[in-house]
């Protein structure tokens, strides 16, 4: 019952396939209908709206995943990310996949069974890097000089709690301890300042829905060679052959190879667009993005404390310009402000996460809509809600 | 050196972010210039072209991927994989990446340590499979009766060879043997019959890049009961988090349960594009599409022997419909061949993959490219080829 096949063999079974006479199951109902995407403003944790100039490069004609041409868009994209994250790394490319995917395959690539990974738990993020990290079979230490952990991950932008997590010295103390230093900056990146060689970041990683305003789907990630040096040096293979660092460097054309091979198919309209994002921060600058979130998000904060809102972070400076959480204004249901936000305002907030649900709402102005007039539209629908929304008289 | 972080504690380091006016490494010359995308006639094994319809649905503005309208997308996408793939299961969703990513969902979430794989090897996917149950610590038993292996691969549109695969009377053998039976769909879907409850396959999958004319990204997946009953019973977790079908099958409301959790941010607009190809599909109907890649095929065919053409395949019934390989006309550099066709005709049409590389040059005619006027461009471009590439006297 083994059946070795070559490509022009015998077929597995002599019978015919079944007669194209035969009745199909028909076709649904709402699938006859047309495609309804109602307009929303985008002012949660991400992803953001997506500017037209983005859009319309991601609407583009496509070609080939392994054209020429996609090469280049790719070597433009690894470019374009080389700057975003300042950063002069060789292996620095995108996943086919969210942000999630660019975690999954910093994990899978560098980290062998019986080591060690810590977690620093600021957030929900920190504690899905955790259930990875047992899913693989390593656990937690609870410190770094006892046990040696092979990696250490903390989130930049901790958007559950709309922290931003400073990082200076982090990576000194992980390089003393020949622990790598992997930092999330889905939710930061483009809206506060990284330098990922300056700051001894090993491994740094983003998504293309947040400040960068792409569609999601793809997520920027880059390795530093002494992140190389670990995976490459690996005894076992990943888990994962799709997120497994020898072929992807080789699709991204960072191994030093003449060819690239066929590994998989990559999201190329994804590509377009996230070339698209990233050329409009080049044009824009670093400085002048993050001067921009910092304004916008001050101007934010003025504007809520005028409604007697409170922040949730007390401390300014460990704020995360992208995504600003409020404390719950007392005596309201949380879910009918939003409710009532999104039904009277076509306008997304949201609430906590993981361990921040039920203490925050969120409000993100990210990028695209990073603009003063967007922060006006939320604290209007934020006043009308808190009008018109139920009190407790508790 | 451990730090348990609650939402609002101190940060890790009192240090403070590096002041803004730090020099940043200047944007890249190169993403000043505009994105350049040139016309292509994707006439390869995929991706094949998209139509304008198809482009305009994924160029929408977005909204979350939380939103209820998105349910009501990912709610018509199921019932638009439950039709193309003629299957009423309940677990059918797409994956938020490549065929290759709903390879690896399948294996990892039906497959457990000590399990044995069973993989047809009759072309490049069954082999890449193969790799992919080696690296979780299985390897391949060569007799279903004797090593009672778990799971079952083949591929239904082997495109490195242009064969379709006959699948009738194999879902029963695997039945028997309390085997899983996995089919890759991803070149033949929507080009040649497939029933997966009547042809008892457990596991379908396919891309959206091929027949359906999406851009790359996305991929339909579907498991029957029996597939669930193995999946949701094992003892271990699945090693990756981000394909783990626990998960999944919550984000697409399959679990029965109230409430969708945040697993992943989904590809919004790949799913408005995989949306919009699944509904042409519907409105043409399977048959049609069954019919018409079989219509056109055969006009290439002849075509082909026209032009003193030989095709790869001589069982013409084993032909896979979307993708014609052929034999490499004799004296002739087949790489010449597709850069003068590529040069001059702005044509992809490729070499063989994995073991047919060299014996081979591939022809897909996939959904919105299956006309008889691409076949006359196509047949129009090799003979041009014939004519002006260099012919060896061997």
């Amino acid at each position: 019952l083994y059946f070795p096949l070559a490509a022009r063999s015998a077929p597995l079974l002599q019978r015919l396939e079944r007669s194209m006479s035969s009745v199909t199951i028909p076709p649904p109902a709402c699938m006859l209908r047309p495609l309804e995407a109602p307009l929303r403003y985008l002012f949660g944790p991400g992803p953001s709206n997506v500017p037209p100039r983005v859009l319309a490069a991601g609407g583009r004609p496509i070609i080939g995943h392994l054209h020429p041409e996609m090469y280049e868009i790719m070597n433009d994209i690894k470019k374009g990310i080389q700057y975003a994250f300042q950063t002069e790394n060789n292996m620095t490319i995108s996943m086919s996949g969210s942000g999630h995917a660019a975690m999954e395959c910093a994990v899978f690539n560098t980290v062998e069974p019986g080591e060690s990974v810590l977690v620093a738990i600021n957030g929900i993020w920190g504690e899905r890097v955790a259930e990875i990290a047992e899913r693989m079979g390593k656990f937690l230490r609870t410190a770094m000089q006892k046990h040696k952990p092979v990696l250490f991950f903390l989130t930049h932008g901790e958007s559950s709690a709309g922290l931003c997590h400073p990082i200076d010295g982090i990576g000194d103390i992980c390089r003393k301890h020949d622990c790598l230093f992997l930092v999330d900056t889905v939710a930061s990146l483009g809206a506060a300042p990284i330098f990922m060689d300056k700051q001894n970041i090993d491994i740094l990683y983003t998504g293309s829905q947040k400040a960068l305003n792409a569609p999601p789907g793809t997520a920027p990630i880059s390795f530093n060679d002494r992140a190389c040096h670990k995976m490459f040096n690996r005894k076992t293979k990943p888990v994962s052959y799709l997120f497994d660092m020898t072929h992807l460097s080789n699709y991204w054309g960072c191994d030093g190879k003449p060819a690239r091979a066929y590994h998989h198919t990559g999201p190329v309209s994804g590509f377009f667009a996230l070339r698209e994002s990233l050329a409009i921060l080049a044009e824009r600058g670093l400085e002048e993005s993050w001067r921009k979130h910092k304004e916008v998000a001050a101007y934010l904060y003025r504007g809520l404390e005028d409604l007697g809102i409170k922040l949730f972070i007390p401390e300014r400076d460990l704020r995360l310009p992208s995504v600003t959480t409020i404390a719950i204004p007392k005596g309201y249901d949380w879910r009918e402000m939003l409710a009532y936000i999104m039904k009277h305002h076509q306008m997304e907030m949201t609430g906590g996460l993981g361990p921040s649900i039920g203490m925050v709402m969120r409000i993100g102005l990210m990028g695209y809509n990073c603009e003063k007039s967007n922060a006006d539209m939320a604290l209007h629908a934020l006043a009308d809600a808190l009008k018109n929304c139920r009190k407790s008289k508790a």
